[in-house]
This record gives structure tokens, C-alpha cells and sequence, in this order.
């Protein structure tokens, strides 16, 4: 999560540090007083899917904070080890047990206040079985006319699904940038 | 940069870490055995452009490691309050001096090994005045036969090139989503 300026011992040693520019830099990093170390903060990927079955989307009501109750694309933090494309079929089977093709990327949408960058690809579900994990509380389909437009956990969620039918409608999907105040 | 399982200490309290797997979570994370602060390592974000004027792209000599002396686009990481657009903007005008408009997302690559996702721009140069800062040698505009090709810092550099003169020759340009292995 974002979290600037929360650094107060240093990852190698354990003594204090302290937020200045570093030599040949030109922002604040913590930096460590005794050893030197510095520490680089930097925003993270949140991958997911728009899991899509004939006219129908795939939702999941969201067992956890933030926003719990609310319905959400599957999507989480990208890890290490793993490629866009792996964190968010992983993300898929993990929130709703979904069994999934990806088509492509599809948005790419900035959450600066958040430090996030969110990366959606369009995906073919193979079969309607579901699974959902201990984040989910229920996963559901929906057709366009029944998304629950007012219970959407976030807004590149929202984006993305306006997106998606947008596309749909018009016949060809695209690669959407942009960002979210 | 990537640096897995270097977290030996609390930021929060600089007590010693262990890596283990906390309650809730699948895999291995740097935990405090004092305070319990969780810390996760996440891949981060490179951005860039491809600055071009008229036939010519725009490529910087690295004055700094790792590829010292090696050609590069303009590329660095991306920084907390700013978007992936704005990051390669800054990154272009630290890197090269250029005053370029960018005209769309190009490349998205993972380089899981580092764990980087590398995001590069097409970018339309408004003149040719150049100003490299203190990690470049030199920045010189290429015609698609002068590139050095042999002399590229980075294979996501080469890739996203190769994607633009394929793209240029087709008169069409897409968005190219790969992993580098």
C-alpha cells in the first residue's frame, strides 16, 4: 500500500534513518545514518481481470477491507517472480476461483494518491465453475444491465467495466490509459 | 531494484525480520518479530519513451551502471506521485533534455527476473534541442540503419525499437505486451 515517509529503521542494519536527497538524486530517500543504505520507494502494479462469459462479466463481492461488501473485478498486487499476465490469472483463480483465458491487456490506469498502477486484461472464461477464495464473499455474472453500478468497491473497476461495454458495443477492444484523481 | 528476501530488519521499529508466511497470506514475507509489521517486496516500474523526429529516434549513451557506455532510450524508474505518463516525461527530460508530446502507451514488457514491469511511450520530439543530464554521455538522433545495434544497454530497449520501426513500416501502431526472459 502507499505508504511515503514510513521508513524510520533501515532494512540492513536497523539503525534510524532519516528522509534527504542523496548525492546525484533529486528527492528525499531514506537513508540510513549508520550504514548508509538507501531506501527506495516506488509505486506497485494491482493486476487483474475482466473474467467474460458470452454477454455476462464476472463480479466478486469483496470479503475484506477496504470496502468490504462491495463488488469488484479479481485483481491484487502484482508479486515478485511472477509477469503481469501470471499475477492476474493468479489473482483469478485466487478471488474466484476462475478458469480463464487472457485476451490481452486492456486498461493500464494510474492511481497516483494511491501509489498503484492497475493493469485489467480481458479474459475467456472456459467454464462457468467458480470457486471463490477466503477474500471473496460471493462471485457472480452479470449482464451489462445488471451490474450493480452503485456497489462497485473502485473506481479503476468502474472505468474498466465502462470500458469494456463501451468496446463491446462499438465492436473492437482497445488499450485504455489513464488515470484516476 | 530487485533485491528479494534483503529485509533483515523493521522499518517501523528496526528489530530483526524473519521471512515466513503470515496468517491469511500464501507466501513468504519479511515479518518483525517485535512489532508484526508485515513488509512486502513488490516489482516496480520502469518508464520511458521513444522519441522521435521526423525518420530519427532519440537514444542516450549511458554514463552510469549497469551498460555504462551502452545506448538507451530514455528510461527510469517510476516515483511515487506520478503517473506512468508524467514518469516517462520526467525521465526524458532528465535523461536527454528533450521537450517531447507523448502520443500513447507502446510497450509494456516484464522482465521478471529483475522484477520490473518496463512501460515505454511513443513521443514526438517538438525540436531537436537536447540537454543530457549526469547519467548520459551523450544523446544523438538514429535513422532506423544507423541504430547501434550491437551497443543496446537493455534487451527491453531493443525489443520496444524493434516493435517501432516493425510498426512505422506497417503504418499502423499498436500496443505490444511481452516478457523478457
Amino acid at each position: 500500500m502507499f505508504a511515503p515517509r514510513r521508513i524510520q529503521h533501515c532494512r540492513a542494519c536497523g539503525a534510524s534513518t532519516a528522509y534527504r536527497v542523496p548525492a546525484d538524486d533529486n528527492r528525499e530517500r531514506a537513508i540510513c545514518g549508520t550504514c548508509g543504505e538507501i531506501h527506495y520507494e516506488n509505486p506497485i502494479n494491482v493486476v487483474g481481470t475482466v473474467p467474460v462469459w458470452g454477454d455476462q462479466v464476472l463480479l466478486c463481492r469483496r470479503a475484506i477491507e477496504p470496502r468490504h461488501g462491495l463488488w469488484t473485478l479479481p485483481a491484487g498486487f502484482m508479486e515478485l517472480g511472477e509477469t503481469t499476465a501470471e499475477g492476474a490469472l493468479r489473482e483469478t483463480d485466487e478471488e474466484a476461483g476462475a478458469r480463464v483465458e487472457l485476451e490481452g491487456l486492456f486498461t493500464m490506469l494510474n492511481v497516483v494518491r494511491a501509489g498503484q498502477v492497475h493493469l485489467f486484461y480481458r479474459a475467456r472464461m472456459l467454464d462457468t465453475r467458480l470457486d471463490p477464495g477466503p477474500e471473496t464473499l460471493e462471485a457472480q455474472l452479470f449482464r451489462e444491465n445488471e451490474i450493480p453500478w452503485d456497489q462497485i468497491a473502485f473506481r479503476t473497476v468502474r472505468q474498466t467495466l465502462e470500458h469494456y461495454f463501451a468496446d463491446r458495443r462499438s465492436g473492437a477492444f482497445g488499450v485504455h490509459v489513464g488515470d484516476v484523481a
